[in-house]
């Protein structure tokens, strides 16, 4: 039996399905929430508290555990200066430039005061790969020639973006971007189709159009993966698209089963694309 | 006194704008509407077909007008195939690939036609420069160290956007991009940056944060240049940010007394920034 991991739990499904898997397995797991962020569906082990991280991390080793794992979307927590202890706070000049930063800049700052601390950070690849896809159509529905085209601009254009440190997914129709992920994320996105008319008022044709999602080409690819659920199914039929492209082996399937037969009932393709 | 000038009335107050400042110095002018689309406070006096485009373009020249300005935000039109005369039918060929690519390589495809048919297409800086600010700041509010460096990365983003033929705007605060323009427009982005919640609440600091608007690096100036009027600022002062910044220029300001007393009221910035 291996010795076990810490998972920092972030938003979403992700941590309690990976919990499950790595204990159905016989590895032991703590489970770490962050401080002002419940994990949904999974019951905390133990809470970070950002300001304390540095003692956290020193008590991780002390109890022998040595790799972490983040799952799930974190979010951007909103720090209380009264709270930092000194090791910590010693670590914050180095840390306040990539508070300004985009998302890439401030988790590799992360990981590597995890790293300093003499602990491993796993990507989800190495403990659950089966979550990630490798290329291929995954349910009964298939892309067609129109589909396909604007899945292309859209790798373009999350590419683009993604070399910016902003976003990881589009919506494209019928070759025209209706909108871009920013900070307030994908269901923020889609939502503003929706909002915005959707795609039979924005591109004035049937319905069609895809959501893509991409990791940036920069990220660590251990944190922060573009995570597709039965959620991001029914979010996606509402704003009238086609389909889910993915960027294979860099996107998690959450809930696999029940996403490909939401995407099957909704009519919508889900599409792990290749390059 | 010279030639008329058609005007093709696209969105907003400009159109009206412009007919007025021509008059005012004696140029004649004739205000085309686009069909579907009836311009703002100002009186149409001819009403373009898309479907009927070159024989327009002929009357035009027959009325010994060889001049046009294209004025305000364009829409796309949805096209009625019974509609076409065998003229313009003939053109479609060449278009139709430009419908399904961004609005830049449409418009160029549009003033190709125009061109063709003997008719100069003429830009805002042509007949009314004064609508088009230098560098400066245009208000009594001046933009403070944050907000300069939240311009300088807004100015990489929307120059990235823009590369790729889409939007002309973006929100920055912090550092942090909250939202970026896509086809429906700024309205619905810096609704969108209220909805999420506001800066406030996504990059969780004291007001502040910027509009940027910008053209694209390789649009045509002589169409569909950004514009900023009273209502930007309103929206840009629902949104919570501190000011509105916009390239040198290359961007449209409407209705300049009333828009900087907007401003000036609101406490935002109005910079026109120069490079």
């Amino acid at each position: 039996m291996s010795e076990p991991i810490a998972i920092i739990a972030g938003r979403g499904a992700l941590p309690g399905l990976v919990a499950d898997t790595l204990r159905a397995r016989g590895t032991g797991c703590t489970v770490v929430a962050i401080a002002g962020f419940a994990p949904e569906g999974v019951a905390a082990d133990a809470t970070l508290q950002i300001e304390r991280l540095v003692p956290f991390l020193q008590d991780l080793v002390a109890r022998g555990i040595h790799r972490v794992l983040f799952a799930g979307a974190l979010q951007r927590p909103r720090l209380d200066p009264s709270l930092f202890d000194p090791a910590t706070a010693a670590e914050v000049p180095r840390l306040l430039p990539l508070l300004q930063a985009g998302d890439d800049a401030l988790l590799r700052g992360v990981i590597g005061l995890f790293e300093d601390s003499g602990i491993r950070v796993l990507g989800l690849a190495d403990v659950a790969p089966e979550l990630i896809p490798g290329a291929g159509v995954l349910g009964r529905h298939q892309p067609d020639t129109g589909a396909r085209a604007d899945a292309e601009r859209a790798a373009a254009i999350v590419g683009a973006l993604g070399a910016l440190d902003i976003g990881q997914g589009a919506v494209v129709a019928g070759g025209l971007c209706l909108a871009l992920e920013s900070l307030p994320g994908t269901d923020a996105m889609l939502e503003f189709v929706v909002r915005s008319g959707g795609v039979q008022k924005l591109a004035g044709r049937a319905p069609r159009g895809v959501l893509y999602k991409a990791p940036k080409p920069d990220q660590d690819r251990r944190v922060d993966l573009p995570a597709i659920g039965p959620d991001t199914v029914s979010a996606a039929a509402r704003a009238g698209l086609a389909g889910i492209v993915f960027a294979a082996g860099g996107a998690v399937v959450l809930e696999r089963a029940r996403t490909v037969e939401a995407a099957d009932a909704a009519g919508l393709f889900l599409w792990s694309r290749g390059r």
